[in-house]
């Protein structure tokens, strides 16, 4: 009965402290705005500045790439967090975010996934395998972007 | 004499295309702009959020708190490259920043250094270490701020 006790006190008191960890990084529907806005112009222009080599207007500098990929690598994983309750006014997040979570959920996997793919050959060389890993991601970009996203 | 001829015809080939690469991350003064933004907001979120922790609010959880400096150990080396030639108009960025170059790089440098520093304790669980090297970060933010960003 004490062991219950304490553990009662012990939910007590860590409850808010979760609730204020969750909270501490975006206070305010617009900090989260901001910070998905902010992670995804990042990715757009990670992902942005590879099509020069993808297009064979550049050569194929095999340690660039992957470094930047190991960048949006990082990226790829922060702005779903960001997709917050009660921050969709004003903004071009279609309600299906929120109403198909699990939907939505499966379209980041499928983004993140191909950034897995991509980071696994950025750094070969072959400029065939890259340019399809990168038409893989951009597909999920797109496709995305299709479902969860309001046409401007 | 062929060999320098060679060489020069390599070089007036690729001159543009190096010209080219740094050209296609930012096109425009507005791109750069917008990256470097969104760069220091990503940093000034997951610096943030580091708060309550070294507050003492809420427990170090020593393995989130790592997590979230290696993302900013990533960001970190983000925004410089963004502060282009011709991208001060209408923003916070004094003109030190161009006409003092190397004060601005040694700013920055301090800066990736302060968070080098931190991603080293960051997962050690030893809370005075992680506030020490928190403050230092936070320091150097501060100053290049006070250096090179017009106040508000």
């Amino acid at each position: 009965m004490k062991k219950i006790k304490l553990l009662l006190l012990a939910l007590t008191i860590a409850a808010p402290l979760f609730a204020q960890t969750a909270q501490a990084q975006f206070a305010k529907p617009e900090d989260a705005i901001k910070y998905r806005k902010a992670s995804l112009t990042l990715i757009s222009s990670h992902f942005g500045r590879m099509q020069p080599t993808v297009k064979g207007a550049i050569p194929y500098d095999a340690a660039a790439i992957k470094a930047n990929v190991d960048v949006l690598k990082t990226l790829s994983v922060l702005p779903w967090a960001a997709f917050t309750t009660g921050s969709q006014a004003g903004t071009d997040a279609k309600p299906e975010i929120w109403s198909d979570a699990a939907g939505f959920k499966q379209a980041q996997q499928k983004f993140e996934a191909a950034v897995v793919k991509l980071s696994d050959v950025s750094g070969s060389g072959d400029l065939e395998k890259l340019r399809s890993a990168v038409g893989d991601v951009g597909a999920s970009c797109k496709a995305c972007h299709d479902s969860y996203r309001a046409k401007k």
